[in-house]
């Protein structure tokens, strides 16, 4: 071993260096989409997201992720048939969930213990090491139950017992259901299954790549899940969209809206809702959500365009050629709320769909079978103080 | 936007591309630590890992980890009172963990969602969003309480009631004292801590990278040690204590391990135990804890040395200069084992000083602030079949 002066060992010079952040860096192939942030498009498996969400269920768009294709009427019979058992919740989680509900500070951590309870519970093989079938049926197990999961925390929380799932509706009205207890109106049960479709999967974000690290070592399905979720619940990650509404809120009419973000921005503040980290575009499920909201009608989804605007020529005015436009974050949002969901359930209601994509990924990563371990550049002291007698 | 021929948008080339498995790639600097691969070396703040582990405690060695320095006298008490208040179960981890050992498939996976709900249930900021004290502060109380959850969990799955911490005891004496409910002797406690004091850190193993990817977020501590436990649950991680004591069971006497590893090799079997992703001269803990366990006596760390001479020697014959040694997980297990630990507690007492590590990277991350957000290159199909029509 070659020692320095000092006596230290002499460190190995690491082989290569990572742009910060990893940004721009291809970690892995995958054939489940793509995001093209210079052109303002995304696919799954190269359809266009937005037109899988103007033309297509949920349903379908989770076999075409899971699966491959999109399915023809045989078997999409067939695959709802393989999701209907695992919509319902297990005894575990419901014997778990009212402690977990009412100990909870969000919804979304308590989604978290749920999710991981629920995947500890089922007696699946404790890793990911078996067959394509076997994890398959793992994706299936922990996924299809986050809805009710989430909408029985949510009742739980308001001191209602949770309402069981119906698997005679389509899975966007069934979380409607559980989420009140009554049949949604058609057109909001539409419009909350198209921000589902829009959220299934969107390349290498941090959750996604979460989900792969984790899933890189072998361990069980759930793990990989809990992990991603716990990185979607970031704020710079998926835990905005109730903030994006709090920004709404703080502007309150579109006249206000040039003060406030000038004023935001002076105190070095984020402006919640704007910007991206890989659209250089308008966000394409920005502009889908947009013709949502506003197809929902009322004064919220209005105001949203409006402040939208002041709020887009304001940061083009402090921060010229940034190009800093509104995020899906600003419209899920509006959605979300215009469909009467309460704030504390856009990011788990964000999760229920993502969920879908974490599976497809560590279903592809575990494929590959390689465990994912970089390396880190040691800057601190370089020859240590001796050890102190105690 | 440009368009292929086909009429689909044409992608923008990816800016570089990562060595698989981000192998040897630099993704962070960090003051922690470092592993040193070729030279058999690893340090935490640079004092030799194994030095520490021979001259001092676990609270001062933890000190140093997330304070910076060894601690002297006066500091030493300090932190003492700061973690005691910590080492006990909540109220609301209490009251879960009946339902978690009951229904849990293992000790990991249970620990998996008490840590997630401890962290859900501490009314802390959501977020890492906060200042470095109240991050501090976080990390004590998510990470304190660990080896209580762990042996709550133990006890209860045998029926046994928890056994509160003895906050006068030290760490890894109160640990195995919760296990057992009665005071071990100092060889065992020793052999413990020193093991723990071990196992801390090490370098940017998939685990530790989860939880700074967690962590790049912005989301709140708990999320990032959830998915770093998640990580380490995996086999090709810190799941395979067990599994390589399995292997001395299945092999038995060393006069059978030459058979043994030729006949599991050439079924394309791995041998749990042997070979490390980044060491290519004994691992350094494998050293220490070798002498540990034959400190400790008993027939089964003679035998576990005989045999890994002889799995050795067959693996040197099998794959020639490939230097797969015995790692850390071999003699792990061996001292974990010859203290009286139960198999399924391997891992979990791993994860019980690891996410001291895991705390002290998600600090250093945090102060940095920047999201880890890498990029995929899609490799499906060029252009999308036609959405069929429902």
């Amino acid at each position: 071993m070659e020692r320095d002066d000092r006596g230290m060992p002499i460190t190995t010079p690491p082989a290569a260096d990572a742009p910060p952040g990893l940004k721009g860096l291809v970690v892995a192939e995958t054939a489940l989409g793509d995001v093209r942030g210079e052109e303002g498009f995304y696919h799954y498996r190269q359809y266009a997201a937005p037109d899988l969400a103007r033309l297509c269920t949920l349903e379908d768009v989770w076999h075409l992720l899971l699966d491959g294709s999109l399915p023809d009427q045989a078997r999409r019979a067939e695959f709802a048939d393989q999701l209907a058992p695992f919509r319902h919740l297990s005894p575990a989680v419901l014997r778990a969930l009212p402690l977990i509900a009412a100990d909870s500070d969000t919804v979304a951590t308590g989604l978290r213990t749920a999710l991981s309870h629920h995947a500890s519970t089922l007696g699946l093989p404790p890793t990911m090491d078996c067959s394509a079938d076997q994890r398959r049926h793992q994706a299936l197990a922990l996924s299809a139950p986050v809805p009710a999961i989430v909408a029985a925390l949510h009742r739980l929380r308001h001191g209602l017992d949770p309402v069981p799932a119906r698997t005679d509706l389509p899975l966007a009205t069934d979380y409607l259901w559980m989420l009140t207890g009554s049949e949604p109106e058609p057109e909001r049960a539409r419009a909350i299954e198209q921000y589902l479709i829009l959220g299934l999967d969107h390349g290498f974000n941090a959750s996604t790549f979460t989900a792969r690290v984790v899933t890189s070592t072998g361990t069980d399905l759930g793990s990989a899940l809990v992990a991603a979720l716990g990185a979607l619940i970031g704020p710079l990650h998926g835990g905005a969209p109730s903030r994006s509404l709090d920004t709404l809120d703080a502007i309150g009419s579109p006249g206000h809206a040039r003060d406030w973000v000038r004023a935001t921005v002076e105190q070095g503040g984020r402006i919640m809702g704007f910007g991206h980290a890989v659209y250089r575009t308008e966000d394409p499920r920005c502009v889908l959500l947009r013709e949502i909201a506003l197809g929902l009608g009322g004064e919220l989804p209005e105001r949203a365009v409006a402040v939208e605007r002041e709020v887009e020529a304001a940061l083009e005015e402090l921060k010229p050629g940034r190009g800093l436009q509104a995020n899906v974050e600003w419209y899920a949002a509006v959605v979300m709320a215009a469909c009467g969901m309460h704030r504390s359930l856009f990011t788990p209601t964000f999760a229920a769909s993502r969920v879908i994509g974490w599976c497809a990924h560590a279903l592809e990563q575990a494929e590959e079978g390689r465990l994912i371990r970089p390396s880190s550049r040691y800057v601190g002291a370089a020859a240590p103080a001796p050890i102190p007698p105690r």
